[in-house]
Protein backbone atom coordinates (compact mmCIF):
# COMPACT_ATOMS: atom_id res chain seq x y z
CA UNK A 1 0.00 0.00 0.00
CA UNK A 2 1.05 3.49 -1.26
CA UNK A 3 1.28 6.22 1.72
CA UNK A 4 -0.01 9.45 1.40
CA UNK A 5 2.10 12.07 1.10
CA UNK A 6 3.66 14.26 4.42
CA UNK A 7 2.54 17.72 4.09
CA UNK A 8 5.71 19.36 3.21
CA UNK A 9 6.56 16.30 0.85
CA UNK A 10 3.33 17.38 -0.50
CA UNK A 11 4.18 21.19 -0.91
CA UNK A 12 7.52 20.57 -2.09
CA UNK A 13 5.84 18.13 -5.31
CA UNK A 14 2.52 20.78 -6.09
CA UNK A 15 5.65 23.69 -6.40
CA UNK A 16 7.59 21.79 -8.52
CA UNK A 17 4.18 20.68 -10.52
CA UNK A 18 2.74 24.02 -10.55
CA UNK A 19 5.59 24.57 -12.98
CA UNK A 20 4.38 22.06 -15.47
CA UNK A 21 0.62 23.43 -15.01
CA UNK A 22 -0.45 21.02 -12.65
CA UNK A 23 -2.85 21.98 -9.95
CA UNK A 24 -4.79 20.62 -6.75
CA UNK A 25 -8.18 20.18 -7.07
CA UNK A 26 -9.86 22.43 -4.67
CA UNK A 27 -12.52 20.01 -3.56
CA UNK A 28 -10.19 17.17 -3.46
CA UNK A 29 -6.49 15.50 -2.25
CA UNK A 30 -5.62 15.37 -6.00
CA UNK A 31 -4.21 16.80 -8.88
CA UNK A 32 -4.84 17.80 -12.46
CA UNK A 33 -3.93 19.04 -15.67
CA UNK A 34 -5.39 19.97 -19.06
CA UNK A 35 -3.09 18.88 -22.11
CA UNK A 36 -3.65 19.99 -25.44
CA UNK A 37 -2.50 18.77 -28.46
CA UNK A 38 -2.85 19.44 -32.25
CA UNK A 39 -5.29 16.88 -33.05
CA UNK A 40 -6.96 13.51 -31.89
CA UNK A 41 -4.44 11.16 -33.24
CA UNK A 42 -2.04 13.16 -30.94
CA UNK A 43 -4.05 13.28 -27.56
CA UNK A 44 -4.80 9.40 -28.15
CA UNK A 45 -1.42 8.37 -28.80
CA UNK A 46 -0.46 10.52 -25.33
CA UNK A 47 -3.11 8.50 -23.39
CA UNK A 48 -2.00 5.22 -25.29
CA UNK A 49 1.73 5.99 -24.32
CA UNK A 50 0.38 6.75 -20.33
CA UNK A 51 -1.74 4.19 -20.10
CA UNK A 52 0.97 1.50 -20.85
CA UNK A 53 2.95 3.71 -18.07
CA UNK A 54 -0.24 3.72 -15.38
CA UNK A 55 -0.28 -0.41 -15.96
CA UNK A 56 3.77 -0.57 -15.18
CA UNK A 57 3.04 1.45 -12.29
CA UNK A 58 0.11 0.17 -11.39
CA UNK A 59 -1.58 3.47 -10.93
CA UNK A 60 -4.14 4.73 -12.96
CA UNK A 61 -5.39 8.41 -13.79
CA UNK A 62 -8.85 9.55 -13.75
CA UNK A 63 -9.20 10.90 -17.34
CA UNK A 64 -10.96 12.54 -20.07
CA UNK A 65 -10.83 13.25 -23.81
CA UNK A 66 -12.65 15.75 -26.14
CA UNK A 67 -10.93 15.57 -29.69
CA UNK A 68 -7.15 17.65 -28.67
CA UNK A 69 -7.91 17.72 -25.02
CA UNK A 70 -7.11 15.39 -22.59
CA UNK A 71 -7.64 16.16 -19.19
CA UNK A 72 -6.20 14.41 -16.41
CA UNK A 73 -6.65 13.94 -12.37
CA UNK A 74 -4.59 11.99 -10.63
CA UNK A 75 -4.96 10.52 -7.00
CA UNK A 76 -4.55 7.55 -4.63
CA UNK A 77 -7.35 6.24 -3.68
CA UNK A 78 -5.74 3.74 -1.06
CA UNK A 79 -3.98 6.07 0.51
CA UNK A 80 -6.91 8.78 0.68
CA UNK A 81 -4.66 11.47 -1.10
CA UNK A 82 -2.03 12.43 -2.63
CA UNK A 83 1.38 9.96 -3.24
CA UNK A 84 4.80 8.91 -4.61
CA UNK A 85 2.82 7.10 -7.62
CA UNK A 86 0.68 10.39 -8.65
CA UNK A 87 4.08 12.43 -8.43
CA UNK A 88 5.92 9.55 -10.60
CA UNK A 89 3.05 9.32 -13.14
CA UNK A 90 2.23 13.33 -13.09
CA UNK A 91 6.10 13.70 -14.25
CA UNK A 92 5.88 10.84 -16.76
CA UNK A 93 2.80 12.18 -18.21
CA UNK A 94 4.90 15.62 -18.83
CA UNK A 95 7.98 13.84 -20.95
CA UNK A 96 5.26 11.76 -22.58
CA UNK A 97 3.30 15.23 -23.79
CA UNK A 98 6.82 16.62 -24.00
CA UNK A 99 7.37 13.52 -26.97
CA UNK B 1 -21.35 18.12 -43.30
CA UNK B 2 -23.67 16.07 -41.64
CA UNK B 3 -27.02 16.34 -41.32
CA UNK B 4 -28.85 16.03 -37.77
CA UNK B 5 -31.35 13.15 -37.43
CA UNK B 6 -35.20 13.80 -38.07
CA UNK B 7 -37.01 13.35 -35.21
CA UNK B 8 -38.62 10.12 -36.48
CA UNK B 9 -34.95 9.01 -37.40
CA UNK B 10 -33.75 9.79 -34.10
CA UNK B 11 -37.06 8.18 -32.02
CA UNK B 12 -35.69 4.74 -34.05
CA UNK B 13 -32.34 5.24 -33.63
CA UNK B 14 -33.01 5.53 -29.83
CA UNK B 15 -35.32 2.82 -29.47
CA UNK B 16 -32.80 0.68 -31.41
CA UNK B 17 -29.69 1.78 -28.92
CA UNK B 18 -31.58 1.32 -25.96
CA UNK B 19 -31.56 -2.24 -26.02
CA UNK B 20 -27.55 -2.40 -25.35
CA UNK B 21 -27.89 0.54 -22.85
CA UNK B 22 -27.42 3.76 -24.75
CA UNK B 23 -29.56 7.06 -22.86
CA UNK B 24 -30.50 10.46 -24.68
CA UNK B 25 -29.12 12.75 -22.33
CA UNK B 26 -31.08 15.16 -20.15
CA UNK B 27 -29.42 18.03 -20.59
CA UNK B 28 -28.27 17.70 -24.17
CA UNK B 29 -28.72 16.38 -27.38
CA UNK B 30 -26.27 13.26 -27.37
CA UNK B 31 -26.48 9.80 -26.09
CA UNK B 32 -24.51 8.16 -23.50
CA UNK B 33 -23.55 4.73 -22.26
CA UNK B 34 -21.36 3.47 -19.36
CA UNK B 35 -19.03 0.81 -20.35
CA UNK B 36 -17.72 -1.79 -17.46
CA UNK B 37 -14.58 -4.10 -18.21
CA UNK B 38 -12.82 -6.80 -16.16
CA UNK B 39 -9.65 -4.53 -16.11
CA UNK B 40 -7.83 -1.29 -17.10
CA UNK B 41 -6.14 -3.15 -19.56
CA UNK B 42 -9.75 -4.63 -21.19
CA UNK B 43 -11.05 -1.30 -20.80
CA UNK B 44 -8.29 0.73 -22.64
CA UNK B 45 -8.01 -2.05 -24.96
CA UNK B 46 -11.75 -1.18 -25.84
CA UNK B 47 -10.54 3.12 -26.06
CA UNK B 48 -7.76 1.95 -28.42
CA UNK B 49 -10.03 0.57 -30.70
CA UNK B 50 -12.87 2.36 -30.50
CA UNK B 51 -10.27 5.06 -31.12
CA UNK B 52 -8.89 3.52 -34.62
CA UNK B 53 -12.76 3.96 -35.68
CA UNK B 54 -13.34 7.35 -34.53
CA UNK B 55 -10.40 8.94 -36.37
CA UNK B 56 -11.84 6.51 -39.23
CA UNK B 57 -15.13 7.75 -39.34
CA UNK B 58 -13.35 11.27 -38.54
CA UNK B 59 -16.37 11.55 -35.63
CA UNK B 60 -14.61 11.38 -31.91
CA UNK B 61 -16.39 11.09 -28.98
CA UNK B 62 -15.93 12.49 -25.41
CA UNK B 63 -15.41 9.96 -23.10
CA UNK B 64 -13.58 9.35 -19.91
CA UNK B 65 -12.00 6.31 -18.19
CA UNK B 66 -11.96 5.82 -14.31
CA UNK B 67 -10.43 2.44 -14.19
CA UNK B 68 -12.52 -0.90 -15.53
CA UNK B 69 -15.07 1.98 -16.55
CA UNK B 70 -15.10 4.04 -19.74
CA UNK B 71 -18.02 6.58 -19.94
CA UNK B 72 -18.87 7.50 -23.36
CA UNK B 73 -21.01 10.45 -25.20
CA UNK B 74 -21.70 11.15 -28.84
CA UNK B 75 -22.99 14.00 -30.44
CA UNK B 76 -22.37 15.91 -33.04
CA UNK B 77 -21.41 19.51 -32.92
CA UNK B 78 -21.29 20.34 -36.56
CA UNK B 79 -25.12 19.21 -36.54
CA UNK B 80 -25.94 20.53 -33.27
CA UNK B 81 -27.36 17.19 -31.96
CA UNK B 82 -27.71 13.56 -32.97
CA UNK B 83 -26.59 12.31 -36.43
CA UNK B 84 -25.76 8.83 -38.33
CA UNK B 85 -22.56 9.10 -37.55
CA UNK B 86 -23.38 9.05 -33.62
CA UNK B 87 -25.26 5.92 -34.47
CA UNK B 88 -22.72 4.27 -36.54
CA UNK B 89 -19.93 5.26 -33.80
CA UNK B 90 -22.69 3.86 -30.64
CA UNK B 91 -23.10 0.57 -32.60
CA UNK B 92 -19.66 0.15 -33.71
CA UNK B 93 -18.60 0.69 -29.70
CA UNK B 94 -21.25 -2.29 -28.73
CA UNK B 95 -19.24 -4.68 -31.25
CA UNK B 96 -16.22 -3.47 -29.75
CA UNK B 97 -16.98 -4.40 -26.15
CA UNK B 98 -18.51 -7.66 -27.22
CA UNK B 99 -14.81 -8.69 -28.48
Amino acid sequence: MTEKLTETERADALEELAKTGWIALPDRDAIGKVFEFRSFIEAFGFMTRAALWAEKLNHHPEWSNVYKTVEVVLTTHDAGGLSELDVRLAHRMDQIAAG
